[in-house]
């Protein structure tokens, strides 16, 4: 198998910027040859084998070596792709926007340069991860809870600079940043907030700063590389109560999310309320294989057995009040009278061996854990993309989105499997398509679902919070109010900010002018 | 009195100038004369009359408008100064940066677009005021609460813009603005967020978009002219619980942050606590001339006589509880062990005739009135400013603070005046330096006075939230971290954004190249 060179650039040139990039990083963290590499394959990826393979990967271990690893790359124009973790898996994991990248790993940054117990905060570097924080916490005796994304390795940094979420009060982790350092395709580095002060001990207790706020600049972009962050932790609350409700029709989602809609625009339930579907949850604890081996999606027969045989409903729908006992009961009762007025609605406070409610209280209370990975066993060889749609927690509209993707899936021979988590006032769809990656029409079928969606969705308004790399460019796209004004000025500041465009070419489809096609 | 017209420009192409700007909007929209200039004077100025005064106002009544008024001075290169409802008093008010800008004056602009009371939010023009947005909600029988700044005309957008705050638990509105329209200096038209996304539905839902967030980029910059903003706005809770403690000693300060930090960062205490001193209390029902006709700070046996006479202590600590009983009920009751725990204290529900805790209850429940105002008869022919440095609500932190600032006050001749706002995990300081504007001596040494404090706060690690027109260059000054590398993006972004530098130039600190002057 020939080794992949970025495009562009001929083998040799290419070889002196790895050899400068050793000068800098040591040999040993220049990785070239087909095992290590193998790491930074999106092993889950909609596309055929052999797409999105990085060059090579160099890991700094600092700043100062990654500013001379962008000074490098900037001499040879080299795109680089810059990953924290790396585990932004059903979003393209750690592969990189195109084939011939080299990765820019900063798992070797991972540092918790500081916890702060008085004002709950933490400041860490990119290769942290939530179990890493978590278990540094659990360390040093601290009562802060950290909010992990499902994945327990999933980065601190990485998941923020993805909007991503979680499930405790402190789920929306972009809003619980303060503060960042970012080092610019020149090498410059550039603190925001009071991080630009010098001297400032209120880096991350305020994100204010007599100016403008740039942090939301330098995330889901690549105007720069983020290698510090602040995140607010949230203290351990006097006690927790989670708990699941199951309902029994698949209609009941209009109701659910009339709901819910008060509940959270009221802050009854502080995290993030969620709605899972049947399979979602029933694939935590069991395999279809062990219900169905016909083709397609599951009859309601089998479905409305898999409800019986593990006690779920169409929906099962995760909270949890956090707080004094008599707050959380008060809010309870609030709640009950809410979402059990539904009929049918049976609330579970504790499930006997049930592994998909336990990592959910897990992850309701800040403890990273591993299982929801094994709903990657609902399909063997599991493959499988999320398209998430961001809306507004209406009823109706909730139900309109479901039956129209669900209607689609079924049309392509998938079954629904699909979340709806609820945030402060806006509503996170996420649809996980699974497919056999052996089953070669399968993993077809899945990808044109995907792209389906993306216009659909656009065109009744939608637009996603994040996607898989493959789709970035679409869905780049469906941003073209007033012509796309955005991205234009994406690009205006992608042209300043990285003129030779070697930072994460493509990241959601802002790429440097080299790179643009026209129309 | 000669006419003032804006700085390298001459007056003939300056009427030039005005009467395209006419044609754009109408004659009587153009204002030129004495009188009608006079409402953009800074009534409450440190400086001597007659500087910052502006040569012309435009008021435009729409985004088309704002578009060809800014291709006009583009065109001559005529600065600019955008207010939505120009009461920034303390800041600058309406006044420009410097004497001879036309004023941008989007006061007419005051539509409330959109209030949805399903999801709790409002979509506003620049004119609109707090009192306007909270007539209209109460016209249209909603159930959404407003966040007033204290003065009730200010403005929903400029105060956000700002980075203004409030007292109810949705006090800190660039947080809570959601969305915006920004006319970019060359009259393109951006929207952010989901706003980007044609016929999108959730621009006010959601911060999320694919990409990064630039929201926070054209807050306190002049990086564009915003022309509408989402604003999220609190559901009526089921009740409502404000509460005063009054602390007899001045060194109550430490013991009352440390434990108010704890009640903020667990949010049991929603909203901006604040920590009102004795005499900022006072002002709002009584004048100073009634207890003392001396010079300089008042002697302590006046202190405890004003503290007797009205029922108040050293500090004046204001917070309020919002919820259902049982929850108040209870989270009171962490209160009261918290701030009661401080010997001393004394707590007041209800003050019999004290305009100064109605109009605080009044704002706590996000009812915008005036009250605040007279606490600027408290010196005769009121002026003053505001020095808001911003820090962690930690107890000695605190102390040491309040002591350092009051004892610079006194040597100067002033009475500290001032009030610690507890936000979530940080503490906006607010001294209000009062002076007889009439009175040539102290005015100077109010000057004196504000400049001293910034160069003594920086030294300390303390930056300010916001500032004074005539001292944001000095402040700017103060963000070397990394030798500025902050204002440096500031200015890479200012020259992209607007070559023409025709934005509000110094804007925080912020001047287009041709007017930036070297070190
Ligand atoms: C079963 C399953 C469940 C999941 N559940 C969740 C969930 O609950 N919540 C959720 O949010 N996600 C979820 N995900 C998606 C994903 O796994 C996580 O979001 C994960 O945290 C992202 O990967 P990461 O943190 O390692 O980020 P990385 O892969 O490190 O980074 C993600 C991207 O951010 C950019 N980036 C990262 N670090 C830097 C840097 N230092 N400077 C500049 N750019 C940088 C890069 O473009 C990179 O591609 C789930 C995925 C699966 C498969
Ligand atoms: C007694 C007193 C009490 C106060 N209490 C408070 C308080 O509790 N909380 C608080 O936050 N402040 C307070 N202030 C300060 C101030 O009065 C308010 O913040 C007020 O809301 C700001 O003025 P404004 O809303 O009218 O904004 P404007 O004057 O309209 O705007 C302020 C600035 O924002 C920019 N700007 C405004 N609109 C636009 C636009 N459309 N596009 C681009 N730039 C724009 C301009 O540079 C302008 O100078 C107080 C002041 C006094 C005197």
């Amino acid at each position: 198998m020939s080794r992949i060179v970025p495009q562009g650039v001929d083998a040799s040139t290419f070889n002196k910027a790895l050899d400068e990039l050793a000068a800098v990083v040591g040999k040993q963290w220049v990785f070239l040859d087909e095992l290590p590499l193998s790491a930074y394959r999106d092993a889950y990826s909609p596309l055929a084998d052999g797409e999105m393979l990085p060059s090579a990967a160099v890991a700094p271990d600092g700043v100062e070596q990654i500013q001379k690893i962008l000074a490098v790359v900037n001499a040879y124009k080299i795109p680089v792709w810059t990953i924290g973790t790396g585990r932004n898996f059903a979003y393209g994991g750690p592969a990189p926007r195109k084939s011939g990248y080299v990765m820019l790993d900063l798992r070797r940054m991972n540092r918790v340069i500081e916890v702060n117990e008085k004002y709950g905060y933490a400041l860490v570097e990119p290769g942290v991860s939530y179990m890493q924080l978590y278990r540094h916490l659990r360390q040093i005796g601290s009562k802060l809870w950290i909010d992990p994304a499902a994945p327990a390795w999933g980065g601190v940094i990485g998941n923020a600079l993805e909007h991503g979420a979680g499930y405790t009060p402190y789920g929306d982790h972009f809003v619980m940043q303060c503060g960042m350092e970012v080092v610019l395709a020149d090498g410059e580095i550039v603190r925001t907030g009071q991080g630009a002060l010098a001297g400032s001990k209120h880096w991350q207790v305020t994100k204010h700063v007599a100016g403008p706020h740039f942090d939301g600049m330098f995330t889901q972009s690549n105007f720069g590389v983020v290698t510090k962050m602040g995140i607010w932790l949230m203290p351990e609350p006097p006690s927790y109560k989670p708990f699941m409700i199951t309902y029994q029709k698949e209609e009941d989602l209009e109701a659910i999310f009339e709901v819910t809609r008060a509940l959270k625009v009221n802050q009854i339930i502080p995290n993030a309320a969620v709605a899972v579907d049947l399979l979602w949850e029933a694939s935590a604890k069991t395999t279809r294989r062990h219900y169905y081996d016909g083709k397609g999606p599951l009859p309601p027969s089998i479905r409305a057995k898999i409800a019986a045989d593990h006690d779920l409903g169409m929906w099962n729908y995760y909270g949890a009040l956090y707080g004094p006992p008599p707050v959380i009961e008060n809010n309870w009762k609030v709640v009950e009278d809410a979402l059990m007025s539904i009929p049918g609605a049976k609330v579970h406070f504790d499930r006997k061996n049930d592994p998909a409610w336990d990592y959910r209280v897990r992850l309701m209370r800040g403890e990273p854990n591993m299982t929801e990975f094994s709903i990657m066993n609902w399909i063997g060889g599991g493959g499988h993309i999320n398209f998430s749609p961001i809306s507004a927690p209406s009823g109706s509209e909730a139900l309109a989105q479901y039956k129209l993707i669900k209607q689609r899936c079924n049309d392509h021979g998938f079954d629904y499997i699909g979340e709806f988590l609820v945030g402060w006032r806006d509503m996170h769809h996420i649809l996980m398509i699974m497919y056999d990656r052996a089953d070669e029409t399968m993993r077809k079928s899945a990808y044109d679902l995907f792209g389906l969606l993306v216009d659909e969705a656009a065109e009744a308004g939608f637009g996603e919070y994040r996607t898989h790399l493959a789709f970035m460019d679409q869905i780049a796209r469906t941003y073209k109010h007033n012509d796309g004004a955005l991205w234009d000025l994406h690009h205006r500041l992608k042209d300043v900010l990285d003129p030779n465009g070697i930072l994460s070419p493509g990241k959601q489809g802002i790429w440097p002018k080299a790179m643009r096609t026209s129309a």
